[in-house]
């Protein structure tokens, strides 16, 4: 059976969007058809594929299989793709929605000028309480942890900040010359600290308003752009003194821009998808 | 404007096959669009573009652009992914054609069985005189060179046989084992014998029919496959006496066949390519 895809990016993060309402044959083989097309030399190539499918409780659905098959419940990057991708494609023609995901709820707003989506994610709010991060250090009365973590022939300074994944923030003053491939993995892997392991998050602090952002991501190694780490980072900017309460975070993939909102102490995140290609293959 | 395209692969070395003769425009830009449509995360994603043209010697002409932009004369697997996309799109519904490359007229035969195209291309004669291959080393009477280099911690006895392109083949005992990107760079760049590099083989004997092989690729690192690199190696292994004349290599890739033909004194290489979707995009 021949089954139509739409290849997307979001600050180079890229996924093979499905609609899983019309091809329930591909969904059923998710995470098969995740593996095979993922493949960079010999499938479509990918970080993953996306599935827009029904929900009883929103407007759509996400599920999301990982280029090594197994299912995620959440990415920020994806979800925004998704959010397009069911724009684009009439499955939900809203500018405002709301996502179902394995990790809840998610609301969504798009603002579009031509080719170009704006596209907003209410990623929730952070967890700063050690044991729920989780990392293995006291709980501090100011609210939120650090800790100095040795890593080869240097010593950092870390806050942890979970955004539903941990996330260890480092200040550098330069994300050009920081050696992420040698520090990165070394911190991920302190399973004294963090138990369940730590995404690494290297942050060079431009202005109040800007940040510019390196990641090593657990399970993945250095990317191009991690939603996620950026909103983490921005949290621990703000309770650091470091930045205002909206910034801009440069990644290697493209900008993000942050807003913890008072309010409501949610995350509020937005940037750009971008719709590459469409396809045809064969299931 | 929007064109059709097709992703293809050769024991995944995979390109972006384009109609030229219907879509001018992006032949026109070809260089351009290789780099942009051949990035792994914001485009396509590919080894490069491959375009069918008209030619007024041949059945058709290939043009080829790398993932840098830069054009190249003529690859084994690219040759045989065009032969299957002239076939399939009815540009040139031929088991027999001829295709004008850069690098001269190449013959091409196809078998098909089903999905499955076996693609036979005449690879020409092997260049064995090493002032042509180009290698510092002087001439052999016994009509082909080799030569001992030192690379890190060991010496390694290479055979050096040019398909058009040098290449340097020594033998292991497994190519499990061998670490070729330790010591395929300090080959590659051993400038004192191989002025313009080299392409390196590790080469297993697996029986008198039968090699693995791993490639360290001049300006590319290890690669999933090179069909001159498994031309060249089958040669060395002939004059070596350690091959017959019809062997089978196994790539990391896949499997290529390789033929030296006594009478004409060219190498005949057989593999498959591998249609891997359709897709549309605007250029």
């Amino acid at each position: 059976m021949r089954i139509q895809f739409t290849k997307m990016h979001a600050l180079g993060n890229d996924y093979i969007l499905i609609d899983g309402i019309r091809y329930p044959e591909a969904l059923k083989q998710g995470s098969e058809i995740a593996k095979k097309w993922s493949d960079r030399h010999f499938g479509v190539g990918s970080d993953g594929v996306i599935f827009a499918c029904a929900s009883d409780k929103a407007n759509v659905m996400m599920r999301m299989f990982n280029a090594d098959g197994s299912e995620s419940e959440m990415c920020g990057n994806g979800i925004r793709q998704l959010a397009r991708f069911v724009y684009e494609k009439n499955i939900v023609k809203k500018d405002r929605l709301i996502i179902e995901t394995l990790a809840g709820l998610k609301e969504i707003t798009m603002e579009r000028e031509g080719e170009n989506f704006r596209i907003t994610v209410d990623m929730g709010a952070p967890i700063l309480a050690p044991q729920e991060i989780p990392a293995n250090v006291p709980a501090d009365p100011k609210g939120f942890s650090k800790t100095m973590i040795q890593a080869a022939d240097k010593t950092f300074e870390f806050t942890l900040v979970s955004m539903g994944n941990p996330h260890a923030i480092t200040y550098v003053p330069s994300v050009k010359d920081v050696d992420v491939h040698r520090y990165g993995p070394l911190v991920e892997n302190n399973t004294t600290i963090f138990p369940r392991r730590t995404n690494v998050e290297f942050i060079e602090v431009v202005s109040r308003d800007e940040l510019r952002m390196r990641v090593w991501e657990r399970g993945a190694g250095e990317t191009l752009a991690c939603g996620t780490g950026a909103c983490a980072s921005v949290v621990a900017s703000i309770l650091n003194g470091l930045t205002n309460k909206s910034v801009r975070v440069h990644l290697l993939g493209g900008p993000l821009d942050i807003r913890w909102d008072e309010n409501s102490g949610h995350v509020i995140m937005t940037g750009d998808a971008v719709t590459v290609f469409e396809g045809e293959k064969e299931i």
